[in-house]
């Protein structure tokens, strides 16, 4: 796969777990792809932070990921999620990503120790090492605990030749400006923070990493739509009327709040596992007016 | 003045101070306010942040207030800046602002002590129920001391009559977007933080305050066209150009580095006042560079 | 004044003000300033946070400073208060609290643009060298907006022959075992953040600084006799008996929470000043009840 | 055991790997903690932050946690660590810990998604739920990614019938005076924030949970032991001979510097997992340097 090839909505699915046996439901989850390459979405990310894959055990990471990819079967990209406490352990699932046909790895540096620029660096090489497919490093402070600046993604990106890519979710758009700047607008760089979609889109970003398509395509689909087009007022207006959801979806947790948001669409994809837990009755009666809201022709 | 008059690039000068007594400089700053005029920028913003408002005495603030009216002349509309420690001193130099023919003034809640939503209402009902002129709101944690966010800068404007405007400064494009929807987009914000320009446009802000003028008029008002024109690749490009800048000039603190910068334009406009300090050298040779760049065709 | 003379709890005063004309109510100043001698307190610090030094106009600050001074007719030292945005304007009121016979200048770095270390030292070069009285340089950074860092304040220190003080209210503990550390325990340094009175003086402080003694004297000096006798278990108890109201006092900004308080104890002090509003009756009454449990035997 | 037993220095050993495979070097594990309880260490708590607990993989684990209990034989209580997670896994951890005779399991929160109230209150439950021993709630925010404040600490003790001890890593010695106040001080609190440890001592701390012990052991048993004699000079003289190197060690990872430190003293233990990477030359030689200056009689 061209690393140029992956361009808009990068569509995050969650992992169904199974109401019985709590496992990952793969054919769930195959059904869940194909309504998101049925809507238009220009690539499929399974296990990211949504997928809740640092809650999955080896076996089930697994099969996830070969479920997911057979199940993309080759239509648009597919961008397997990475996120483990060790470096052997992330070597071992990016190895196995690729073997089961993965087209881009996206690897998180989820921390315990805070990790110093050699260890970051370090860690990425011995993953993007390990495999011949492009690696997309993906930054994400809140979550990883460690914070990756756009110096040290730039050098990454320099230095090790399969990292390709970049990941920004840090939620701050000076971070974009900046990557144009120290690439001179050559690193492909993806948002990850759903609310700053628009001022992504505006500072160049190549897509738009989000779950939101499991629950909203169309609407995710025309704000790259507009920008794309140069009609920044009509960008505005959907952006507008979709960022009550996307607040909302984010604050409370994607697994959580996603997983919900499918149920009420009709698609049971099961209860997000603990710690985490399925969305409490009131705020899914939130959820529930903010989809109505989303989804009128009006609004 | 009608509100929706103030659309654009709202240009900030510095306050120009003598060589021989440190006291404000009328003429020269008569001068600097002729050339953002000429230059196409679509307000002047005397005694702002960069105007270091907070720093004058009250005969030298209300000299510079007079004096920048009546250069501005009524070509465009004067927006004069406030931020005074108490109440009735804000009061005191509102209503000078106002006897002296300003068009708007602009406040900031400079705070020692935090301030809680009682008294920064009250803080506001005084000041505006003293004038006749609208007011705008400034936002800007940073030097402000107090953070006002979007729900308590909504209420303000919903409930004080003359409050019809805000000037957003915290740095965060999301706190834009949470402006919009409070008001459905009826209320006119104005981004107040120079990297964000982009960002803010593209948010759907009526105009950009910046001291940015003094040095790059042109490059300011690129953008502004750009963003207008829907033709958000060559926005990209004037903004990312000026973007270096931009920076720097916050980065080194406005009054500081645009004074330098306006004696490497040509301007003397003296020094800013303790404890503010000049640029030191090595600074100045930097600012030096990163004019040139931005004024090379090329670039 | 030997700097070593200053140690135990060092009293803030609020400044109060008439209900006629707003102004400084000078003989309720020094009925206070007596209050707090006689109970014991071992210097007397008028003019800090507490006393809204950075809201009078200069000839209220510079009576306030003189009947202070008079008042404690030099039973115990007297540190006066300096907050000024100007070098200038600092520099005015540290030479006429000399002059007025102050022991000390304690000196808060109020900023409006954020100081680097140059414009630091040059701003406290320029009061010291202005005044023949020790100054204590006040790191505050919540309400003065500048951060002085240990290393900072111990150079400040070491290069400036009447700087001999430092007055610590980060809040945080290890800044006071840095310094310490820094001056192998030869610099005095004075606590001001009440809720960390217990920690700072097992830590090594020479004093605490604090407005408490306004309202619980007798509870402030026990937690400072009991430190000093090495009575551990003793100074925890009287500490966390104080602790619920400490807090309080804080959270409501301290003129605003003190004044009240002195109301409840029967000394009327007027209102703080605007943008300052009083307590508001529901915290007043929370305010009583913390003032009864602290004073209750069984407590 | 009961909960009372647990007191004073609680020392936490690395875990040592084996220079051949990698994994745990059990006998060496043994030899470490036979050291520590040797000094005088008042409890042993293997599995920590500093033993790369979340860095095992599950086989590993539980060889380790075995191995350690074996080790102390009954001479001092054993506090077994965990951080998973997931709360099936940390629940798999915790009926190991207890099957093979841990005295204590503490447990941290380590969160990938943030976690609410319901869901930290749902995990302890279940992990509380599943055992018979004491279960001491671990508060890190750094590592873990969520914070748990006083007053959900207080809660969790007083809902889960064995959770009856608190572990404060935050570093904000108010959060202690608040566990105090909220418990009426009937909750022992122990503190992990090295820096802290005379502050921690003098709010009433029960304890110290610390990887110092593995270098210092003489100087962390002394701080404890002038504490408790109410000896406050003496304490602060012994906390600040260690601070520096308690600083070195937190700064660098303890895994990474205590390793380190551990071979400049002539114990072989290996070196951190990676993404850790082992302390380098340069620091190695300045922890060289800390430990001589913490030895030296004259420091």
């Amino acid at each position: 796969m061209a690393t140029t090839a992956l361009e808009g909505v990068i569509a995050y699915p969650v992992t169904p777990f199974s109401r019985t046996d709590g496992g990952p439901d793969l054919a769930r989850l195959a059904e869940l792809i194909d309504r998101l390459i049925a809507a238009g979405c220009h690539a499929i990310a399974p296990l990211g932070s949504t997928g809740e894959s640092a809650y999955l055990e080896d076996r089930e990471w697994y099969d996830a990921a070969e479920a997911s990819v057979a199940a993309v079967a080759g239509r648009v990209p597919t961008v397997v999620g990475i996120a483990d406490l060790t470096t052997r352990g992330a070597v071992r699932r990016a190895r196995y990503a690729e073997h089961v046909g993965a087209d881009v790895v996206m690897v998180l540096p989820l921390s315990y120790w805070k990790l110093d620029e050699r260890e970051v660096t370090r860690h990425y090489q011995e993953i993007a090492g390990a495999i011949g497919i492009p690696l997309m490093v993906y930054n994400n402070p809140a979550t990883a605990g460690v914070d990756l600046p756009p110096e040290l993604l730039h050098r990454l990106v320099d230095r090790v030749e399969n990292i390709t890519m970049v990941k920004e979710s840090s939620g701050d758009v000076q971070r974009m400006h900046r990557l144009v700047q120290l690439s001179d607008g050559a690193l492909p760089f993806y948002n990850g923070s759903n609310t700053l979609a628009l001022a992504a889109f505006a500072a160049g970003a190549a897509g738009w990493c989000t779950a939101a398509p499991c629950l909203i395509p169309e609407l995710t689909l025309e704000l790259y739509r507009a920008v794309r087009a140069g009609e920044l007022d009509a960008a505005r207006r959907v952006f507008h009327r979709q960022l009550p959801l996307l607040r909302f979806l984010l604050g409370g947790g994607l697994p959580t709040t996603v997983k919900a948001g499918l149920a009420l669409r009709g698609l049971d994809v099961g209860e997000p596992r603990l710690p985490l837990l399925p969305l409490d009755e009131e705020r899914t009666g939130l959820l529930a007016g903010l989809l109505a809201e989303a989804a009128a022709p009006g609004a």
